[in-house]
């Protein structure tokens, strides 16, 4: 597979993760010293354990992830995408801009979120 | 206006200049000692010279930017857009995502843009 195109397959399986995969299983996407900064202007947490961590917070939820659009250009990948997550009483919709980069073995290095209050909805069930 | 409003009118100011404006009116919504990596994995350019340069190569094309999406976090903005460039002979549209920093001006710091060969395309006229 060429580099673009392990990107985007590795794009793909994040976003299939988040939708049912374990925070263990995002985070081993992730490089061990991969920096994540969601949302943008937000702590960046470093490291793989970190990451973990806070993908926890996602865990167990009933959510999906959809790709709307995505651009590769060198080692570095955005997508729009909606994560939308059913709890009891709500649907909560949001779709953010991510920016990835990637090692030679598409490891994601760095993350970094770009959405803010006006890109989530939330809707009583 | 708030900041983020402030990045928003930025972006719609930067589409609009593509389309109308000269390499220097471009330029000049740069801060001086900006960056910009168009595409991803490219030479960098530094300092509002060499990016007035690279926008001279659009200079006098009839040419128009679409917004497409648009997100806003902190001081960096992600958009998609479309730019449609007409010569004689042809139709060359383009679809990347930039991710733009700004201070606190709304001067662009630096640009970088994220698309490859699969988000041209070209027809005859």
């Amino acid at each position: 597979m060429n580099p673009n195109d392990l990107i985007r397959s590795r794009v793909l399986q994040y976003l299939s993760a988040i939708g049912a995969g374990t925070a263990a299983d995002i985070a081993a996407l992730y490089a061990d010293d991969a920096t994540v900064e969601d949302p943008v202007g937000s702590d960046i947490r470093a490291g793989r354990t970190a990451i973990e961590e806070f993908y926890g917070a996602l865990s167990g939820a009933d959510c999906d992830a959809e790709l709307l659009t995505l651009r590769v250009s060198g080692n570095t990948a955005a997508f729009g995408f909606r994560v939308t997550t059913r709890t009891p009483d709500q649907v909560i919709v949001v779709e953010p801009i991510d920016i990835m980069t990637f090692d030679d073995d598409a490891q994601i290095t760095s993350m970094r979120a770009i959405w803010g209050p006006d890109d989530l909805t939330i809707k009583n069930r």
